[in-house]
């Protein structure tokens, strides 16, 4: 199972950083393990199987691995938001967010051309912490009238209340292939 | 041939910009066809048939979906340059660079934890315009002792001497998928 798989490479590579920072950096978001994140994909199709979604949506840059792998496997687009605006871009939608673990506001962006009342969407992204990015693109498929069928994320760091945020946002499906529970004293916590 | 397909997808999807910009965000570095970057992954593997490597480089954010198909297919990890110092990383190789289409400079970052002397490094982007992120790779892996064994493009923008800067900075193998030799008056010639 992928679950055992994450949750031994979690306890092996990750470390616990002071103040809620879980750095998986090993794995997942500076050096990637890319069968890692096939088993990932495959595992977020069984999770979601009963879906219909067209297209996948990510955020730059540390989802764009899993996003792309699941939307190989599944066949579909994938497009990730941009946290900047590019200066070719002119159509597009904005929504603020911030990051936690870089202590900064950002604006996330989408083109128009990609992202329509038409599309029935799954967000795919590394973390769910407190729900800052997954907030940004519930407002950017409010704009475009997009469905957000579900949302997946690798791991959840279910302390920091991020799920809650979401499911008050009126997402119905969010799932997370590793749940970790406390970062407290440096020990990491796996439910 | 992955060419062919590029090329009409090129052509089809691609739009000039002034100032020399191709911009391919319909299937490459905004939304992106994850088949095609598997096709494209096969086809860097054909080019660089001959050569040993053991790690992928590539550079946040559009050169990872391309890197980590090839990853898969290959079983390599694949590290991704970050274009800003993450709070959580301390021993770092750091090199200037600067962006063409958003006219930046930037500091790309490595951790020295994930490029090492032992390395023989396959770079992997999008685009090969002036030369200047390559660059930045190939001081990150002056930095660190590794070996640049080949540097492989979507695109090439030939017109802009990317490739000649590069083979002065000693890269002896350098594949581009599609070269692009004008988008002079707004219309695109490939080779």
């Amino acid at each position: 199972m992928v679950f055992e798989i994450l949750k031994d490479r979690i306890l092996k590579d990750g470390k616990c950083i002071d103040g809620g920072v879980l750095k998986v950096d090993r794995f997942i978001n500076h050096q990637m393990d890319p069968y890692l994140m096939k088993q990932i994909s495959i595992e977020f199709i069984r999770r979601f199987a009963d879906l219909k979604v067209n297209k996948i949506i990510t955020v730059e840059a540390s989802g764009i691995a899993p996003a792309v792998m699941l939307g190989y496997q599944m066949e579909l687009p994938v497009v990730f938001a941009k946290k900047h605006q590019p200066s070719t871009m002119a159509d597009m939608y904005v929504a603020d967010a911030n990051s936690f673990t870089k202590k900064t506001d950002y604006k996330m962006v989408i083109s128009k051309e990609f992202l329509t009342k038409e599309d029935h969407v799954l967000f795919i992204d590394d973390f769910l912490a407190y729900g800052s990015t997954g907030k940004g693109v519930i407002e950017l498929c409010r704009q475009a009238g997009a469905t957000i069928e579900g949302m997946g994320f690798i791991i959840e760091k279910s302390f920091q209340n991020g799920r809650h945020v979401l499911e008050q946002a009126g997402v119905k499906r969010i799932e997370s292939l590793a749940v970790i529970e406390s970062l407290d004293n440096g020990r990491i916590l796996i439910r």
